[in-house]
């Protein structure tokens, strides 16, 4: 089912853009937020996987910390909202058989049925293949996940600011990730647009889709 | 502006699932398919770079040629659409003229005007810092868009999967793109899923909330 108008979408496509300075006197409302949490626990990964998880700063003491961490980038203070978008490091057989438990419980399956999907899984990561890195499929797993919440803050009229330029080391030990088995990869802002801030007026910078989309035809 | 209703936004977001089937009869309408690629063109990126392509693969042959390069994963040729998601190579100082190029276009502003901008991007990017890899990067992004595809898709009532089962090496032979400076990353199909695809009726498996997302309090 169609859910949104084709120039909608498009139109909050172009209205998002990566947000330098927040108001910090808006907030974004308990519903919405709820509604941003469930698009990044809906995201979709690799088999399913969901080597993730998303830490939802609210702490005013520990964000003005990571601010610190963050090349002092007052969003991460100012904005309404900030999440870190963790990887589950390593992953290997253990978070295989969870998944497998996890599935067993939502369907009502047994666990024998689901033999073919556990091999298939344990082929392609136990061992990883030479010059496949876990971690790394991780991370770009998360890159879906932090996608989504963009998109769906842009639907929703909400701004964000995904932020690569940050210290994942320092946000890991601020926010006792270190020893955790979830390591921090990146971090967006979600909020409001400050009425000053300036690139809000800028317009959007893409190249031609004739340089992006190529047909194959 | 709010443009879609929250409980419609996680409703398509259940629908969704990782089609393996497509109704090989039923195409996509031009205008919609003419929306998901504007989505792609307006995917975000770190400092708006795009170190990406998009690859749409309408020969029927060459989607057949590349089945076999997906393990045989008839979708490849049996949806309404595919898409190659590409990074581009080595990504450096010429790229980042060309996006500052895009950017006097686009705005009207003098090539001077954006010197501080190019020095924090040559200061990232080139020569990159020690266990930074830029195409490791660029695959990040382009995860991005993978998942603002399979959002925008769904809200418009689209099917796809996401393909990382395929061999890009023999993707990159059989679409021209060896020594073109952009390689295969990732593919997706698009489309209408099959009425009798077993997997469209079975619940979306997703642990709960509270081990997915954690408040920092």
């Amino acid at each position: 089912m169609k859910t949104i108008e084709n120039d909608a979408l498009i139109r909050q496509l172009r209205w998002r853009y990566a947000t330098k300075k927040f108001d910090p006197q808006r907030k974004i409302t308990p519903r919405d937020w709820q509604t941003l949490e469930e698009t990044l626990v809906l995201a979709p990964s690799s088999f399913g996987l969901q080597p993730w998880r998303f830490l939802v700063v609210d702490n005013p003491q520990m964000r003005e910390q990571l601010v610190a961490a963050s090349w002092n980038q007052r969003q991460v203070a100012d904005a309404s909202h900030l999440v870190v978008f963790a990887i589950k490091r390593d992953l290997g057989a253990a978070d295989i058989e969870r998944h497998l438990q996890r599935i067993t419980e939502v369907r009502g399956v047994r666990l024998e049925s689901l033999a073919a999907f556990r091999s298939m899984m344990m082929g392609t990561l136990v061992p990883p293949p030479p010059g496949f890195d876990v971690n790394d499929w991780a991370a770009r797993q998360v890159y879906i996940a932090l996608g989504n919440f963009m998109m769906a803050a842009a639907l929703l009229g909400i701004d964000t600011c995904p932020l690569e330029g940050i210290e994942p080391a320092k946000y890991d030990e601020l926010l006792g990730l270190a020893g955790s088995g979830y390591a921090t990869q990146v971090a967006a802002t979600a909020g409001y647009r400050a009425n000053d801030d300036a690139y809000a007026q800028q317009p959007k910078v893409r190249y031609d889709i004739a340089d992006v989309v190529r047909r194959v035809r």
